[in-house]
């Protein structure tokens, strides 16, 4: 746990998604398998405070998301979300769709790996939550919908536009946000949009064999090695050289890179020790 | 039309470039075939004032730009361009030159779909105007070529060179830009440059029937995923974010978001009216 | 050479890398077979002053960076490097990790084109130089690994967390520098990372043919080309299109430019003076 802590206490008892943690492992499951997991307001809270809790600790080390079920995840309900939201004031539109886009921000942020495991369908905040993440791991089933303009809204919903022209690049990103058509899993192999593609019904398997690996290897680097990726989207070159001089810098104090050196002298494996 | 309109006249009678509206979809043809559609001084400027005529208007859901003949464009002309530009003094290399990028900001800032039908060449500047566009439907025989080194000028040429990485990445762009050689169909599919690959003889068909379909879409939808799209490639990812927020917000407060649900509940297509 | 030098000499007598000129092609060989050529200290610093002298002369038009041996650069030395470092205060630290983040930035900013020319192993920092450079041309048996997670160290070393998502998109950036594996050349080719993927053991060849190539073409578009592609990395588009159309502009009023003109005219090849 960091030594940062405020007076809110934490929880464990998440309502609304499907929390379980073992050795460093965080797997998050989307839990409404009769609405093909369909996201409610509640659920999109939970995912933003979960992951800002699991930023506070130190116990993380890879998180896998997944989703129950005949799929990933449907997005938001049409019924609970899209209706709800017709009865809404400005006020409360913002918010709502502020609180969308804080998860997709609490995904780039947090200091260790998200992992989407996706099967069937990733819609709508799904396909988002899924490209918000740093690895995807798909089987052949999987099939993303950015279905946004499907609904009548704009296909840059939580940072999609931002984040899928830098995934893709932005023909594809156009062709997919404009038309909202379903990706499956070869196309979006094709486009780098995926990170791996497992077995047909084993992307939970080989998102935990993934996030194993992540959780046995140096996990400030790890850290380290996704903020530079997330910020330096957003930076110069010039500042980009400065910022990676600075972090390795800091680096080479660590632990874990004087252990590796040891075990490189004494021909073992390291243990890395995350600081 | 938009009520925001100047005193300036509106006109039909393009000279330049040769235009047809039907169902709100605008179809602009470049009609020089004997010279393989090389662009004028005249083509350019009428290309740059019918985006910014139609973008006040509301009648356009979709654009077609195309070319007869032989090919698609082969850019700006040997002797009209080039030659005339070795008579000009620096303002009038500066105003030609920012009257090209004026065309293509014109193809992004529009609220509408800009389609790239391209057959045979795309060359230069007409290799440009296809990579602004929002989709570049080809068939096997297009090749495209930003061949500006090869009369020993810059390939960063109305946007290429912040354009192009954005697409294709920078390691392809990098080639093509600096070499200037000819990139075709295949090769242009596999890195990103099309959307859609159309058989032999159909890409103006092909990008008709896209152009249908989107212009039968929520137009302010499409209008508001291009804007978001344009403007979060210069954007940081917290500030995208907080775009997306707003502009959902704003759309859901739209008849099209309604439209969507209503039609939903009543197991119906919507009826999608850009508002 | 520029008339703009100071009252440093420069030399040519490098110790740390192996440098020959022939032609306005300089060829950089990593010569330290037996260490599959593993920069040390010297080596970096040898090719930041290079680039930099080189920058300076008006002679080089291109720039072929290979290795000796059985590889292309395994990257920073294991003892030479990483166990001196270990023995580092702060700010030599921070010296060594900007040196490294300067001889990347030489390599953008240089106005010729930089080839890398890959065979075997191109590790840690020698993949980044790779990275870092205008064109990569590989044999089948090169293979890039941005192995610094598996050091302890972060995958954002001498700007590879800004360079590799524009090159591969960010989806592919964040597995290879999270994961540090191996990408072969099928793979490096698929994603982007190859410009040109020679025959086993042509690297070199196919190399000095591309920098031949580009040595009798036209050098000051080249340079114009590379410094915005670099520069536009960095700029919202309409800057891009303004700075695209000042320097187009400016090589309109080239000697290469009319040269194009009058060659085109008579039928015959251009004579490129770079000027």
């Amino acid at each position: 746990m960091s030594p940062f802590t405020g007076s809110a206490r934490t929880t464990d008892a998440w309502q609304h998604i499907r929390v379980a943690r073992e050795d460093g492992i965080v797997t998050v499951t989307l839990a409404r398998p009769d609405k093909l997991n369909a996201l409610t307001f509640e659920a999109y809270a939970d995912l933003r405070d979960l992951l800002a809790e699991l930023s506070r600790e130190r116990s993380a080390r890879a998180l896998v998301l997944g989703g129950e079920g005949r799929g990933f995840c449907s997005g938001g309900d049409v019924e609970e979300i899209i209706g709800a939201t017709l009865a809404m004031d400005t006020a409360q539109l913002l918010d709502f769709n502020r609180m969308t886009g804080q998860v997709v921000r609490a995904v780039r942020d947090c200091p260790f790996p998200v992992i989407a495991a996706v099967h069937g369908v990733a819609a709508g905040a799904g396909a988002v939550l899924a490209l918000a993440a740093d690895f995807r791991v798909a089987d052949p089933s999987a099939r993303f919908a950015f279905l946004f303009t499907k609904v009548g809204l704009s296909g840059g919903d939580m940072g999609a536009a931002y984040l899928l022209p830098r995934v893709v690049g932005l023909g594809h990103a156009t062709r997919l946000l404009m038309l909202g058509e379903p990706v499956r899993a070869p196309e979006a192999e094709r486009i780098g949009l995926l990170s791996e593609l497992a077995e047909e019904g084993r992307a939970d398997t080989a998102a935990r064999i993934l996030a194993r690996r992540l959780a046995e290897g140096p996990a400030l680097a790890h850290a380290q090695t996704k903020a530079l990726l997330t910020a330096e989207l957003d930076m110069p070159l010039g500042a980009a050289v400065e910022m990676d001089a600075a972090t390795q810098a800091l680096l080479m104090n660590s632990a874990d890179y004087a252990e590796f050196h040891a075990a490189f002298t004494e021909k073992r494996p390291p243990k890395w020790q995350g600081k």
